[in-house]
Protein backbone atom coordinates (compact mmCIF):
# COMPACT_ATOMS: atom_id res chain seq x y z
CA UNK A 1 0.00 0.00 0.00
CA UNK A 2 0.92 3.73 -0.28
CA UNK A 3 1.84 6.39 2.40
CA UNK A 4 -1.78 8.92 2.41
CA UNK A 5 0.39 12.41 2.06
CA UNK A 6 -1.98 15.57 2.12
CA UNK A 7 -1.88 17.34 -1.37
CA UNK A 8 -3.66 20.13 0.50
CA UNK A 9 -6.24 21.58 2.94
CA UNK A 10 -10.05 22.30 2.82
CA UNK A 11 -10.79 25.72 4.19
CA UNK A 12 -14.65 25.37 5.24
CA UNK A 13 -17.00 27.59 7.63
CA UNK A 14 -17.13 24.01 9.92
CA UNK A 15 -14.82 23.79 13.06
CA UNK A 16 -17.31 21.47 15.02
CA UNK A 17 -18.80 18.40 13.68
CA UNK A 18 -22.04 19.65 14.80
CA UNK A 19 -22.60 22.33 12.45
CA UNK A 20 -22.20 20.34 8.99
CA UNK A 21 -25.52 19.38 7.73
CA UNK A 22 -26.72 15.56 8.05
CA UNK A 23 -29.44 13.21 7.60
CA UNK A 24 -32.58 13.45 5.70
CA UNK A 25 -33.15 16.47 3.52
CA UNK A 26 -29.25 17.93 4.93
CA UNK A 27 -28.60 21.07 2.04
CA UNK A 28 -24.83 21.00 0.99
CA UNK A 29 -24.31 24.61 -0.19
CA UNK A 30 -21.92 25.87 1.63
CA UNK A 31 -18.90 27.81 0.07
CA UNK A 32 -15.36 26.96 1.13
CA UNK A 33 -11.91 26.76 -0.45
CA UNK A 34 -9.39 23.97 -1.71
CA UNK A 35 -6.01 25.51 -0.76
CA UNK A 36 -3.19 23.42 -2.50
CA UNK A 37 0.08 23.23 -1.74
CA UNK A 38 2.62 25.44 -3.90
CA UNK A 39 4.42 22.53 -5.02
CA UNK A 40 1.22 20.71 -6.44
CA UNK A 41 -0.26 23.62 -7.94
CA UNK A 42 0.69 22.36 -11.78
CA UNK A 43 -1.12 19.58 -11.27
CA UNK A 44 -3.96 21.97 -11.56
CA UNK A 45 -4.05 23.16 -14.72
CA UNK A 46 -7.43 23.36 -16.57
CA UNK A 47 -9.29 22.14 -13.87
CA UNK A 48 -11.81 25.16 -14.33
CA UNK A 49 -12.99 23.70 -17.26
CA UNK A 50 -15.12 21.07 -15.15
CA UNK A 51 -18.01 22.40 -13.16
CA UNK A 52 -17.72 20.04 -10.96
CA UNK A 53 -14.94 17.60 -8.48
CA UNK A 54 -14.88 15.12 -6.60
CA UNK A 55 -13.03 15.58 -3.65
CA UNK A 56 -11.39 12.77 -1.88
CA UNK A 57 -10.11 13.77 1.58
CA UNK A 58 -9.22 12.22 5.31
CA UNK A 59 -11.81 12.31 8.45
CA UNK A 60 -8.85 13.59 10.41
CA UNK A 61 -10.65 13.82 13.36
CA UNK A 62 -11.78 10.35 13.17
CA UNK A 63 -10.65 7.60 15.18
CA UNK A 64 -11.38 3.88 14.83
CA UNK A 65 -14.38 2.41 12.68
CA UNK A 66 -17.91 0.85 13.40
CA UNK A 67 -19.24 -2.03 10.75
CA UNK A 68 -22.58 -1.57 11.63
CA UNK A 69 -23.94 2.04 13.20
CA UNK A 70 -26.80 4.38 12.98
CA UNK A 71 -26.43 7.35 10.82
CA UNK A 72 -28.20 10.19 11.36
CA UNK A 73 -30.49 9.73 8.16
CA UNK A 74 -32.11 6.76 10.15
CA UNK A 75 -33.22 5.13 13.19
CA UNK A 76 -31.78 1.68 12.30
CA UNK A 77 -28.44 0.33 12.00
CA UNK A 78 -26.90 -0.20 8.35
CA UNK A 79 -23.51 -1.76 7.36
CA UNK A 80 -20.50 0.80 7.64
CA UNK A 81 -20.28 0.66 3.65
CA UNK A 82 -23.90 1.61 2.84
CA UNK A 83 -23.41 4.54 4.58
CA UNK A 84 -21.23 7.69 4.51
CA UNK A 85 -20.12 7.42 8.43
CA UNK A 86 -17.19 9.19 9.00
CA UNK A 87 -15.93 5.62 11.48
CA UNK A 88 -14.75 3.26 8.38
CA UNK A 89 -11.59 1.06 7.69
CA UNK A 90 -10.06 2.90 5.72
CA UNK A 91 -11.36 7.14 7.10
CA UNK A 92 -11.63 8.61 3.55
CA UNK A 93 -13.87 10.81 2.72
CA UNK A 94 -15.89 11.74 -1.05
CA UNK A 95 -17.48 14.77 -1.61
CA UNK A 96 -18.59 16.09 -4.90
CA UNK A 97 -18.49 20.07 -4.96
CA UNK A 98 -19.15 22.53 -7.86
CA UNK A 99 -16.57 24.65 -8.95
CA UNK A 100 -16.67 28.03 -8.80
CA UNK A 101 -13.17 29.73 -10.15
CA UNK A 102 -9.88 28.73 -10.07
CA UNK A 103 -7.23 30.94 -8.58
CA UNK A 104 -3.65 29.86 -8.59
CA UNK A 105 -3.64 27.16 -6.20
CA UNK A 106 -6.85 27.94 -4.63
CA UNK A 107 -10.56 26.25 -6.07
CA UNK A 108 -13.27 28.03 -4.29
CA UNK A 109 -16.43 25.70 -4.32
CA UNK A 110 -19.74 25.41 -3.11
CA UNK A 111 -20.80 22.25 -1.51
CA UNK A 112 -18.53 21.31 1.34
CA UNK A 113 -18.95 19.43 4.20
CA UNK A 114 -15.70 19.02 5.58
CA UNK A 115 -14.51 19.84 8.68
CA UNK A 116 -12.10 23.54 8.24
CA UNK A 117 -8.61 22.01 8.04
CA UNK A 118 -9.47 18.71 6.31
CA UNK A 119 -6.46 17.38 4.54
CA UNK A 120 -7.14 16.23 0.89
CA UNK A 121 -5.63 13.20 -0.85
CA UNK A 122 -6.84 14.07 -4.28
CA UNK A 123 -9.03 15.54 -6.54
CA UNK A 124 -10.77 14.21 -9.83
CA UNK A 125 -12.74 15.36 -12.68
CA UNK A 126 -16.20 15.07 -12.96
CA UNK A 127 -17.21 13.42 -15.57
CA UNK A 128 -20.81 12.06 -15.99
CA UNK A 129 -23.55 11.06 -13.87
CA UNK A 130 -25.86 8.25 -13.61
CA UNK A 131 -29.17 9.29 -14.76
CA UNK A 132 -31.28 10.06 -11.77
CA UNK A 133 -34.24 7.80 -12.97
CA UNK A 134 -31.89 4.57 -12.91
CA UNK A 135 -30.45 5.33 -8.84
CA UNK A 136 -31.85 3.07 -6.28
CA UNK A 137 -31.01 4.70 -2.47
CA UNK A 138 -31.88 1.40 -0.47
CA UNK A 139 -32.52 2.50 3.35
CA UNK A 140 -32.20 5.91 2.89
CA UNK A 141 -35.48 6.32 0.36
CA UNK A 142 -36.97 4.00 3.16
CA UNK A 143 -35.70 6.43 5.89
CA UNK A 144 -37.40 9.39 3.54
CA UNK A 145 -40.60 7.55 3.09
CA UNK A 146 -41.10 6.75 7.19
CA UNK A 147 -40.31 10.40 7.49
CA UNK A 148 -43.23 11.69 5.49
CA UNK A 149 -45.49 9.17 6.77
CA UNK A 150 -45.17 10.64 10.29
CA UNK A 151 -45.36 14.38 8.67
CA UNK B 1 -2.61 10.50 8.00
CA UNK B 2 -3.67 6.74 8.52
CA UNK B 3 -2.61 3.68 7.26
CA UNK B 4 -4.57 2.03 4.13
CA UNK B 5 -5.11 -1.38 4.24
CA UNK B 6 -7.41 -3.16 1.79
CA UNK B 7 -10.80 -4.52 2.84
CA UNK B 8 -10.55 -6.81 -0.45
CA UNK B 9 -9.60 -7.50 -3.64
CA UNK B 10 -11.67 -6.91 -6.58
CA UNK B 11 -11.98 -9.41 -9.49
CA UNK B 12 -11.54 -8.36 -12.72
CA UNK B 13 -11.54 -9.44 -16.81
CA UNK B 14 -8.25 -7.70 -16.82
CA UNK B 15 -4.90 -8.66 -15.99
CA UNK B 16 -2.59 -5.85 -18.28
CA UNK B 17 -3.78 -1.80 -18.67
CA UNK B 18 -3.75 -2.21 -21.75
CA UNK B 19 -7.41 -4.29 -21.52
CA UNK B 20 -9.06 -2.14 -19.80
CA UNK B 21 -11.25 0.33 -21.96
CA UNK B 22 -9.37 3.77 -22.35
CA UNK B 23 -10.04 7.66 -23.76
CA UNK B 24 -13.36 8.91 -26.09
CA UNK B 25 -15.94 6.93 -26.17
CA UNK B 26 -14.97 3.79 -23.99
CA UNK B 27 -17.52 1.71 -23.01
CA UNK B 28 -17.29 0.79 -18.87
CA UNK B 29 -19.55 -2.64 -19.26
CA UNK B 30 -16.92 -5.25 -17.88
CA UNK B 31 -18.59 -7.57 -14.93
CA UNK B 32 -16.54 -7.92 -12.18
CA UNK B 33 -16.64 -8.80 -8.06
CA UNK B 34 -15.71 -7.13 -5.02
CA UNK B 35 -14.58 -9.36 -2.87
CA UNK B 36 -14.81 -8.03 0.96
CA UNK B 37 -12.29 -9.57 3.57
CA UNK B 38 -14.34 -12.05 5.90
CA UNK B 39 -13.34 -9.81 9.02
CA UNK B 40 -15.27 -6.76 7.02
CA UNK B 41 -18.58 -8.64 5.92
CA UNK B 42 -20.82 -6.82 8.07
CA UNK B 43 -20.18 -4.08 7.29
CA UNK B 44 -21.63 -4.82 3.44
CA UNK B 45 -25.39 -4.97 5.22
CA UNK B 46 -28.33 -3.36 3.47
CA UNK B 47 -25.94 -2.59 0.56
CA UNK B 48 -28.05 -4.39 -2.01
CA UNK B 49 -31.09 -1.27 -1.85
CA UNK B 50 -28.44 0.67 -3.57
CA UNK B 51 -28.36 0.36 -7.10
CA UNK B 52 -25.10 1.80 -7.71
CA UNK B 53 -22.09 2.29 -5.39
CA UNK B 54 -18.72 3.92 -5.43
CA UNK B 55 -15.44 2.14 -4.94
CA UNK B 56 -12.21 3.68 -4.05
CA UNK B 57 -9.33 1.49 -4.43
CA UNK B 58 -5.76 1.68 -4.91
CA UNK B 59 -3.38 1.73 -8.17
CA UNK B 60 -1.30 -0.89 -6.74
CA UNK B 61 0.73 -1.07 -9.64
CA UNK B 62 1.79 1.88 -10.74
CA UNK B 63 4.69 4.01 -9.02
CA UNK B 64 5.26 7.82 -8.92
CA UNK B 65 3.42 10.73 -10.54
CA UNK B 66 3.01 13.30 -12.86
CA UNK B 67 1.37 16.91 -12.10
CA UNK B 68 1.04 17.66 -15.77
CA UNK B 69 0.94 14.86 -18.27
CA UNK B 70 -1.32 13.26 -21.90
CA UNK B 71 -4.40 11.70 -20.59
CA UNK B 72 -5.62 8.67 -23.56
CA UNK B 73 -8.42 10.72 -24.28
CA UNK B 74 -6.17 13.66 -25.71
CA UNK B 75 -3.15 14.56 -27.49
CA UNK B 76 -2.66 17.77 -25.27
CA UNK B 77 -1.27 17.22 -21.59
CA UNK B 78 -3.04 18.41 -18.55
CA UNK B 79 -3.04 19.07 -14.81
CA UNK B 80 -3.13 15.31 -13.05
CA UNK B 81 -6.46 16.54 -10.68
CA UNK B 82 -8.16 17.33 -14.18
CA UNK B 83 -7.28 13.80 -15.47
CA UNK B 84 -8.13 10.15 -13.90
CA UNK B 85 -4.31 9.30 -14.39
CA UNK B 86 -3.17 6.24 -11.99
CA UNK B 87 0.07 8.56 -11.69
CA UNK B 88 -1.01 10.81 -8.80
CA UNK B 89 0.47 11.98 -5.72
CA UNK B 90 -1.61 9.66 -3.25
CA UNK B 91 -2.63 6.63 -6.18
CA UNK B 92 -6.37 6.47 -5.81
CA UNK B 93 -8.85 5.49 -7.82
CA UNK B 94 -12.41 5.66 -7.98
CA UNK B 95 -14.88 3.79 -10.10
CA UNK B 96 -19.08 4.31 -9.95
CA UNK B 97 -20.30 0.57 -10.45
CA UNK B 98 -23.95 -1.21 -10.61
CA UNK B 99 -24.57 -3.02 -7.80
CA UNK B 100 -25.91 -6.49 -10.15
CA UNK B 101 -26.17 -8.52 -6.78
CA UNK B 102 -24.90 -9.44 -3.10
CA UNK B 103 -24.05 -12.93 -1.68
CA UNK B 104 -22.41 -13.21 1.32
CA UNK B 105 -18.66 -10.93 1.22
CA UNK B 106 -18.82 -10.83 -2.93
CA UNK B 107 -20.75 -8.07 -4.00
CA UNK B 108 -21.42 -8.56 -8.30
CA UNK B 109 -21.08 -5.43 -10.21
CA UNK B 110 -20.97 -4.02 -13.65
CA UNK B 111 -18.28 -1.30 -14.95
CA UNK B 112 -15.21 -2.50 -13.47
CA UNK B 113 -11.90 -0.73 -14.94
CA UNK B 114 -9.31 -1.81 -12.49
CA UNK B 115 -6.87 -4.59 -12.95
CA UNK B 116 -7.40 -8.08 -11.25
CA UNK B 117 -6.64 -8.34 -8.00
CA UNK B 118 -6.54 -4.39 -7.07
CA UNK B 119 -7.21 -3.81 -3.16
CA UNK B 120 -10.58 -2.06 -2.04
CA UNK B 121 -9.98 1.10 0.18
CA UNK B 122 -13.40 1.62 0.55
CA UNK B 123 -17.01 1.32 -0.86
CA UNK B 124 -19.90 4.18 0.01
CA UNK B 125 -23.75 4.21 -1.83
CA UNK B 126 -24.16 6.29 -4.78
CA UNK B 127 -26.39 8.77 -3.26
CA UNK B 128 -27.58 11.34 -5.67
CA UNK B 129 -26.34 12.28 -8.99
CA UNK B 130 -25.83 15.79 -10.79
CA UNK B 131 -28.07 16.61 -13.46
CA UNK B 132 -26.67 15.85 -16.52
CA UNK B 133 -27.55 19.39 -18.37
CA UNK B 134 -25.96 21.29 -15.41
CA UNK B 135 -22.16 19.46 -16.28
CA UNK B 136 -19.32 20.63 -17.56
CA UNK B 137 -16.91 18.51 -19.21
CA UNK B 138 -13.52 20.69 -19.55
CA UNK B 139 -11.07 19.61 -21.86
CA UNK B 140 -12.54 16.42 -22.22
CA UNK B 141 -15.63 18.16 -23.83
CA UNK B 142 -13.27 19.81 -26.29
CA UNK B 143 -11.43 16.56 -26.88
CA UNK B 144 -14.65 14.96 -28.30
CA UNK B 145 -15.59 17.98 -30.49
CA UNK B 146 -12.27 17.79 -32.05
CA UNK B 147 -12.80 13.98 -32.43
CA UNK B 148 -15.80 14.31 -34.33
CA UNK B 149 -14.82 17.46 -36.95
CA UNK B 150 -11.50 15.33 -38.08
CA UNK B 151 -14.21 12.50 -38.55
Amino acid sequence: MFTPRPIGYVRTPFTDAKQIPKGLGAKHDAEGVLEILPEFEPGLTDVEGFSHLFVLWTFDRSQGFDLVANPPADNRPHGVFATRSPRRPNPIGLTTVELLRHEGRMLHVRGVDMLDGTPILDIKPYLSSMPAEVLKRGWLAEAEARKKETV
